[in-house]
C-alpha cells in the first residue's frame, strides 16, 4: 500500500483567515506524486493543547504527519512544546543547534537575542532538522509508528525541507509505483483543453490524464500507478496523444521545475538556443515582463534590459514614441504599441522587443477602450512586426498577470514559426 | 463568550493539492471580524465516513460548524450523505427544491440530468438553504447544540450564502467582543521585534499580542476580548506601545487591506501627499521595484516610469552612466548605483529615484561580491542620496525580493525624514 499522510498547518494567521495557507497544498501536491495518500489536512492555532490533540489524532490515522509552522522564536511559537507534550517528553537544548545558531548570528555580525535559544530545544527523542535557509530547524520524531516531521512556516524555507527530509519517509513497499508527468500549455482555457482531449480524460484510464489551471498555464497531468516495467512507454504513449490533441499550445513535454516559470524558461530557452535577447518596454504592466524574464537564472545571455513608459512623457522621451502618435490614437493603440516595440529594439539594441500598452484598471477605461484593452506588440530586428488586441478580465492584477503572460506568448509563437491562431483563444480564458 | 466557529472543506482537489483552498480563510476572516474565535480548519477528502467523522468531532468542539463542497451531483459529492449518517437519518426529497431544480433547468431550457435529483435529498430535520447562483442548494441541521451550514464550493455560491444564513448565527449572547488591529513594520526581523515587545507578547495579556513575518514585513497582530466598552481605549493604548517599542519600523497603525502592498501603499501615500513622483533604475531586480509600486490602483501619480539596466552597456546607453565608472568600480558598486540613481532623475524627470544593481546569483558571485551584494541608491531632486551596500541571503527570488522591498524602505525613511540606521537591521532579517 502506498503510504497516507496528513498536514498539520499551524497558526493564528490562518486560522482567522489572514494568510492563506498554501504550504498544506504544496505539500500535498508533492506528496501525491510520489504516490502519498492525503486524506485531511488541517490547521490549527497557535495554541499549545490543540496542536498537541491535533498531532496525536493526525498521527493516529498516518504514516507521514507533516507539521508546518510554529516554530519560530516568539511566545506564540508552540509546536516544539505541543509535541514534546505528545512525546510526554520535556524540552531539552540540542548543543549542535544552538552552535549553529551562534554561528549563523556571528556570521551577521549580531549577538543572538535570547528568544532565540528556544529555536535550538527538542523533545529528547527528536532530532533537528538542518534548515539553510533560517535560524529555525525542523524536527522529526516518531509518534507510536507515525513519522512526524514539523517543518518552519515560510514556504522557502519549508520546501527544501520537504524534499530532502519528508519525501525519502514516503516509501512505498508494495511495488507498484506512481509517476507523473506533465504537459504544460499556454493559450487555451481549461474547458477547451478538457474538449480537445476527449476520452483521454476518462477517469478509469490508466495513465489518467487531469488539467489544472493556475495563472495562465493549463497543465496537463498525467499519471501513471501499476507495476514500474509497464510505466515508461505507458506515460510516453500518453504524452504523445496529449501533444496531438494540442499542438502548439504545448510548451514542452515535461516541466521538471513547476514554479510557475514555464512558459518564460521556455521562451528563454529559444532565445538561447538563436543566442538573440529581448528588450520590454512596459507600460500598464510596470515591469512585470522585465521582472517575469529576470526571475531565470543567467537571463543576462537574453534580456538586455527595458524601458518602463509609464507616462505618456515617458513615451516619447524614453521609447521615441511620436507624441503626434499619442494624440492621435491614444496611448492604447496599436500605433502606440508599435512604436513603443520599435523604440525598445533601438534603444536597447535587442533581437526582440515586447511592448504593451493597456487599461489595467481600475479607473482609466473608457466607452471604446472599456479596463481590460490591452495593446501588445512583438517587434524583431528582422523586420517582422505582430500587433494584437486583447481585452482581459478579472481585475487590476489579472490583466497585468495575462498581458505579461500574452506578450511572452507572442514571443514564443514567433520563435517556433507557429501561427497567431492561439492568441485567438486567450482572451476567452481569461 | 463570543461562539466559536470550525471550518470543514471538503474534496480531493484539495487534499491532492490540485487546488489552494481559499474558502476557508475567507470565512474565518468574516467570521473573525464578527468576533467568532477560530481554533480549528479541516480538509478531508471525498471519503463519506472520513466526512462524517469530521462534521461529529468538529462539532463536539465549535457552536458553529461551515462545511464548504461535496454538494454538487457527481458520485464524489458525499456531503449530505455524511451529514445523514452523523444524524442517523435516511436521506429523503425537499419537494421545494426539486421544484427549484425544475424551474432552473426548464428556464434554461434543458431537461434535468438524473443526477441532480440527488441535490434536492437532505436529511429529514435539516433544511435546504436557497442558492441563488447555482444549482446545489446548501444545508442546515442541528447537530447535538452545534449549528451545521452546509454550503457549496464555489466562491461566488458561498460567500452570499454565506453572508445570509451563517453570519446571523455567530451570535454572541455574552456581551463580549473581538477586535483585533495590526502594525506592519519593516526593517527588523521577527525575533528583534519580539525582544523590543517583551512583555506586551504575553500569552494572558489582553489585547494579546502576535506577530507574523511574511516576506519582507512583520505584523503586529492586536487582538482584545472582553466587554465593548473597553475595547477602543485597550486597543490604542497597546497600539501606541507597540508603535513607541518599534519606532520607526513601524509602517502605518492598521493595515485594512493586508494584502503584502502595505510597504508601498506607504510610500505610494507619502508621494501623494507631496505630489512628487518616483523612478526606478533596475538592474538585477529587472523591475520588481516597476512592478511593485505599479500594483497600486492610480499608481501613474506617483510613478513616472523606469529603466531596466539590465547589461552594462545599457547602464551607460539608458541611464547615462559613465563607462569608465563601470570599469573602475564594476557594476556593482556605490559609484555606479550612485549614477545610475541620478540617471533615472535625469531620464524620468521624477522627484525621486531608486537604483539597484546587484549579484541575485546563483552565478556572478567573486570572493570581494558574493552572491546576494546588492547597492542600492536613493537619489531626490533636492540633490540628496543615500547610498547603501547590502548582503541579502536565501537565493536568487529571495535577493530581488529583499532588494526591491529594500529600496522601497529607503524612500519611506527619507520621506518621513528618519534616520537610515533601520536598515542596518535589514541584512539580518533577509
Amino acid at each position: 500500500m502506498p503510504p497516507t499522510l496528513t498536514i498539520l498547518a499551524i497558526g493564528d494567521e490562518l486560522t482567522c483567515g489572514e494568510r492563506v495557507d498554501t504550504n498544506s497544498a504544496w505539500i500535498a501536491a508533492k506528496a501525491a506524486a510520489r504516490g502519498a495518500r492525503i486524506a485531511e489536512h488541517r490547521t490549527a492555532a497557535d495554541d499549545r493543547p490543540l496542536i498537541a490533540d491535533a498531532i496525536r489524532e493526525l498521527a493516529a490515522r498516518s504514516d507521514v504527519l507533516v507539521v508546518t509552522g510554529g516554530l519560530g522564536p516568539t511566545l506564540d511559537d508552540l509546536t516544539r512544546h505541543a509535541l514534546g507534550d505528545v512525546l510526554g517528553e520535556p524540552l531539552v537544548e540540542d548543543a549542535a543547534t544552538m552552535d549553529a545558531l551562534r554561528v549563523w548570528y556571528a556570521g551577521r555580525g549580531r549577538a543572538m537575542p535570547d528568544a532565540n535559544r528556544i529555536q535550538a530545544m527538542r523533545p529528547p527523542s527528536a532530532r533537528c532538522l538542518d534548515n539553510p535557509n533560517g535560524t529555525a530547524p525542523g524536527l522529526h520524531a516518531k509518534v507510536g509508528r507515525t513519522e512526524v516531521f514539523c517543518l518552519p512556516g515560510p514556504p522557502r524555507e519549508m520546501m527544501p525541507m520537504f524534499e530532502r527530509f519528508v519525501l525519502p519517509a514516503l516509501r512505498d513497499d508494495s511495488g507498484e509505483v506512481v509517476r507523473v508527468r506533465t504537459v504544460p500549455t499556454f493559450g487555451l482555457g481549461e474547458s477547451t483543453v478538457a474538449d480537445l482531449l476527449g476520452d483521454l480524460m476518462d477517469r478509469t484510464r490508466n495513465p489518467m490524464v487531469g488539467t489544472t489551471a493556475s495563472g495562465c498555464i493549463v497543465t496537463c497531468r498525467i499519471r501513471y500507478a501499476g507495476p514500474p516495467d509497464g510505466a515508461d512507454a505507458a506515460l510516453a504513449d500518453t504524452v504523445e496523444r496529449v501533444k496531438t490533441a494540442l499542438g502548439p499550445a504545448v510548451l514542452v513535454d515535461h516541466d521538471e521545475h513547476d514554479d510557475g516559470l514555464v512558459l518564460v524558461r521556455t521562451v528563454g530557452d529559444l532565445l538561447r538556443e538563436r543566442r538573440q535577447t529581448v528588450a520590454t518596454v512596459e507600460s500598464c504592466t510596470g515591469g512585470l515582463v522585465g521582472e517575469m524574464i529576470t526571475r531565470l537564472p543567467g537571463s543576462s545571455d537574453i534580456f538586455a534590459g527595458g524601458l518602463l513608459t509609464y507616462s505618456n512623457e515617458l513615451k516619447s522621451r524614453l521609447a521615441g514614441v511620436d507624441e503626434s502618435l499619442i494624440a492621435r490614437h491614444g496611448a492604447v493603440s496599436r500605433e502606440v504599441a508599435a512604436a513603443m516595440a520599435r523604440g525598445g529594439l533601438d534603444r536597447c539594441q535587442s533581437h526582440h522587443a515586447l511592448a504593451i500598452t493597456g487599461v489595467a484598471g481600475p479607473g482609466g477605461g473608457s466607452e471604446s477602450k472599456p479596463v481590460g484593452t490591452v495593446w501588445i506588440a512583438r517587434a524583431s530586428r528582422d523586420g517582422t512586426l505582430d500587433t494584437r488586441q486583447f481585452l482581459f478580465r478579472g481585475g487590476r492584477d489579472s490583466v497585468r498577470l495575462w498581458s505579461a503572460t500574452t506578450a511572452l506568448g507572442m514571443l514564443r509563437l514567433h520563435l517556433v514559426g507557429a501561427a497567431m491562431d492561439l492568441l485567438g483563444q486567450v482572451e476567452a480564458a481569461s
